[in-house]
């Protein structure tokens, strides 16, 4: 394989090896562990009542055999069992769960039953159109279907050992391999919804066989070049399309199919494509050592994180494409900001940290993390938003003004369209391989999530007790048990939300000056003994944040923010017409721990300022300003609890006065 | 005719009645004369090089046998071409013109051989769908296209006295009486799109003949009452429908057909289909004395005028259905306020003047005139808005974000969609229709726009000569020439925005004392001489103007106004990220005419404050401000002289601080 030679880069790090303990997020994983995943199978299975059926697990008993019946759902159907399969995968690596381990393995059975002779997979071309293999990858998720397929087999076999759907997925792409490429006789295409590059890096990692490394690759490289696969497709096919609506012109820059990838430098189209084909592209950089593939990651996530993300993490400005707009371009409230886009954002971010654990990247995950995934999902964990908006006036939802129709003043239950719940679900599942990494002898903490953690460093194993009441109270502590005695680093790191923090190790003090720091990790370089601790203070003061100048829908507004927590006002406590409220710039900001509402959570009291008009005579234009000045006392809540009582108006940017 | 009797009403006023000699106006009605017309005559001939084709008078030409071929265009292609020879209607009966008279003589001729025996008149149904004539009035324009043709035939035969496409027209609408009206064997339908019954009102005034009045009547009686015409349409069609993309539903308040139309209080639907509906509503309620029907104009137009309205005199805040949207709902940049909503809007306003003369809708009238409609033209004739923003970032437009697809940040030449071109061009020619009322014994003028005009006052004829620089200077001079001494009222508005008025007659000054005022006007009643002089000064500050508090677009913002005309900021003057400047309340405001620019015209300039952040170094957020606070001398010019300059941003509201 002619390939520059391996970077460094942290291993995964098994969920097995990490167990999550924390006030904060055990909730969420325990939801997804006993609601989330069975009440999903149930609709997967077509078993819930008043649901739209998914008919994903009929599809594959169909294609396998076991039942009649015809293809039902949208071509990318067996994604949504796939995504399903491998969040079950990651609670059974954390847990022993006979009882899920036995629904998967019998849905493995089906699965591989279904698979065809030569290694295809994939019931909607099975049953519906099978003579239509490949020729329509712009638009049929065909090698999409298939990246999910991958992670499942990967994910089942890391947690529990067992090989037949890895076999399966590995079969399935070695067809595909015998079907694409550049040489002659294969089809020099590529699919129109990236993900199966960073699934087949998983397999290559899984299976240690280069060839599904160097056919990841391939999709990254052909990716853009010309003449156009996409435009060549729909020409062979006539100018037919799968889709009601899509016409003569395919818009490759949707795709990001415009420009080879190492050539494109700002951030367009479809935000979940692009985010899972730079998560492939980070990790194929880095197993052939490739630095152009990596310097086009750096230069897209400094477009998307400098220019192009909301404060909340979410990106995708817009609804039409779900798709990034331009630089500055962040308007609140025709915003789409899809919660599977921000967990592409964390995948891209991980990867980035696997190569160089530079806080950035960390500070990033933690944002999308704690305001746009974990507000995707109500507390019942039955409800989600797929579009997350910073600003919402319920009275335009619902086709009052059509430019909001996507915007859902309240959470939808999951199973409308089944791509952003088991997202959530394997994310959380697996929340546990984002909190460290480790590289050589250092051992990186990128999340403050309390629990276990056993991690293999040079010097040997270390295991590493978090505790904190993070994210609302910035005190940290780990314990450090070495199995032996070792020299090792630890880690640390400095949030960027945080102004001021400080540090003891086994209760003494340690003055943080310049040389501890690097790349925003407070770095402890020692012997640690068995018993050691470590004590990190982070001050998580509510801070006014302010956007760059060009952001157009933000001047003149501030947002507020609590160590990694957006805040926001809503209407529950604060009234409607939340507009006419104006926030001093000098007003106390309070802080303060409320155990009864929405599970606990600190909200934020401030004195601001109500302009409101009860006596405007003016009619709608006036002369003058007619309007009451009347101090009102306003109640900030957590980004994520926001639509938890009720419909009502929302807003993270409040004006500002000074 | 069981109707209960007139209410008192002004009569049209004649255009040779009135002659404008107007630095502002005369340069517009000449422009519609010279080029406009002489321009769309030969698209509208297809003689256009590099235009799209309009096939509107080639339509004709082979309906009436003259030519061989099939139908080209919309299915409301025909109501260019009546619209066209209404606006030539009124040059001619301004102005003799042999020229344009020979030519809208042998269009007529045309036109009335391609009548049918029965007397139907519709090229698409004529050449296209011969057997489908009133089976699809949802979206086929049918009755449309009818009304149309009705008032190009009612303005030809008052310009030039000549019968032939009166008679025409009148035998369509005779035929069209023939066919619809609730009684057995009729179809009890209505059109998609309201204009038939403002024009049978039309043709009633010139005829006389009061069934074309009681069929104006029944459309409107008929609107909205169930069961819903429109959905039995569909019904027996099959499902079919003409344009595609629409679907099985019909979307009733789009073409406010959800209520009976004296039960709808709130605007709703396509914004030209309510204000030409409400135009037919105004005339019918006057001329058969129905006060439900004025009643629901005045709530209609209370809730447009006091909610749906942009201080520009634009409506319909919604690209999706051209639309209304909800009250207060007023985006700036994602509006529509296409300009012929705001011409609909001065044909209302006309209406409830000639029934009502209350200043209100007097200055609704001026506001959609100086800025939305002549802001619709560019000043060479011949590119105009259709869509008229507030709020312009061209970096936005062209796909940039879908969201403002459909804004444009240039005016656009004429012929690509062609309602709004000949809808300015017929008010513009008509424009002497606008400016006196004449009511019993009370002369009143709405507009000050310079002229003659010969009006006819109980006591007898009078003339009047206005002089004036408006909308430039706020002196206005009426020389008043009864042709016999008599007693009347001259009764002349008092703008909305004028906050200080003196009034001199014959250099007398008469105190403008309280009873002298009346529902707006200041009401001269005297024994008037030929020779009288009266000269009202109205104050013309620049005005700093608020919307109503619930306005969310708006909050925290002003606007500037000066007489009739609303101001913007645009980039060619003032750099670009106009979202950077604030304007403090306590700034000065210096007008200023400058004869240089753009035709000569006053400017506002100020000194702003520009929030900038060349040294920002936060990235996208920071918890700074950092913004460095300059001085800026910030020029605003009239809203509807914006993007005669390039390409640029543009804004009418602008952030300030107190």
């Amino acid at each position: 394989m002619n390939m520059a030679g391996q970077m460094p880069r942290s291993e995964r790090i098994a969920l097995n090896q990490v167990r999550i303990r924390d006030d904060f997020w055990s909730y969420y994983i325990e939801l997804v562990k006993d609601v989330v995943v069975p009440y999903q199978w149930e609709a997967l299975n077509d078993r819930v009542e008043g649901a739209e059926p998914s008919g994903a697990v009929r599809n594959f008993q169909i294609a396998a055999g076991l039942e009649q019946g015809e293809f039902y759902g949208l071509v990318f159907q067996d994604s949504d069992l796939a995504k399903w399969l491998e969040a079950a995968a990651y609670l059974l690596e954390a847990d022993a769960n006979p009882e899920l381990a036995a629904i998967a393995d019998g849905l493995i059975d089906t699965i591989a039953m279904a698979q065809r002779e030569d290694g295809y997979l994939n019931t909607y071309f099975i049953l519906k159109e099978p003579d239509k293999r490949w020729t329509n990858l712009t638009e049929c998720h065909e090698l999409y279907c298939a990246g999910h397929l991958i992670e499942a087999g990967v994910a089942y076999y890391q947690a529990t050992g067992k090989r037949k759907l890895l076999d399966v997925v590995a079969k399935f792409a070695d067809y595909i391999d015998s079907v694409f490429g550049t040489e002659p006789g294969k089809l020099a295409g590529y699919d129109g919804h990236q993900e199966i590059e960073l699934a087949l890096v998983k397999l290559y990692e899984a299976t240690g066989q280069e060839r599904y490394l160097r056919l990841g690759r391939y999709f990254l490289d052909q990716r853009g070049q010309q003449p156009f696969f996409f435009e060549e497709e729909l020409k062979r096919r006539g100018g037919k399309t799968h889709w009601a609506g899509s016409g003569e012109h395919v818009d490759l820059a949707y795709h990001q199919a415009h420009q080879p990838v190492r050539e494109q430098e700002t951030a367009i189209g479809h935000a979940v494509r692009l985010l899972y084909m730079l998560t492939g592209m980070a990790d194929v950089a880095a197993l052939t050592g490739d630095d152009t593939l990596l310097a086009a990651c750096r230069k897209l996530w400094d477009n998307i994180v400098g220019k192009q993300m909301y404060i909340t993490g979410g990106v995708g400005s817009m609804p039409q494409g779900e798709a990034f707009s331009f630089d500055y371009d962040l308007p609140n409230d025709t915003v789409y900001a899809e919660t599977c886009a921000s967990i592409g954002l964390i995948f891209f971010a991980q990867r980035m940290l696997r190569i160089t654990p530079e806080s950035r990247y960390a500070d990033v995950m933690e944002r999308a993390l704690y305001n746009t995934v974990v507000g995707g999902m109500a507390r019942d964990g039955k409800h989600f938003f797929y579009v997350n908006p910073l600003e919402v006036d319920p009275k335009a939802c619902g086709g009052a003004n059509h430019k909001v129709d996507h915007v859902k003043p309240v959470r939808q239950e999951w199973f409308g369209c089944a791509c952003c719940p088991p997202n959530i679900a394997r994310l959380l599942a697996s929340l546990g391989e984002y909190i460290y990494t480790v590289q050589e002898d250092t051992v990186y903490a990128h999340l403050y999530i309390g629990g276990e953690a056993e991690l293999q460093v040079a010097s040997g194993k270390v295991k590493l007790t978090q505790t904190t009441d993070y994210p609302w109270d910035g005190t940290v502590c780990f314990e450090v048990e070495p199995e032996a005695e070792g020299r090792f680093t630890l880690a640390l790191r400095l949030p960027d939300w945080c102004p001021e923090a400080n540090l003891k190790v086994n209760g003494e003090v340690v003055a943080l000056e310049g040389g501890l720091f690097q790349d925003g990790y407070i770095r402890l370089q020692r012997q640690w003994c068995a018993g050691d601790v470590v004590e990190l203070n982070l001050a998580m003061p509510v801070t006014r944040m302010y956007s760059h100048p060009l952001v157009r829908a933000n001047a003149g507004k501030v947002a507020l923010q609590r160590g990694p927590l957006v805040y926001c006002l809503e209407q529950a406590d604060n009234g409607a017409n939340l507009h006419e409220l104006v926030l001093p710039r000098e007003a106390e900001l309070h802080a303060e721990r409320e155990g009864g509402l929405l599970g606990s959570l600190v909200t934020v009291q401030a004195e601001a300022i109500r302009l409101s008009g009860p006596d405007w005579d003016g009619g709608l234009y006036s002369s003058s300003a007619h309007l009451l000045e009347q101090a009102a006392t306003v109640k900030f809540i957590p980004y994520y609890a926001w639509a938890n009582r009720g419909e009502g108006e929302m807003t993270v940017w409040v004006r500002e006065r000074y």
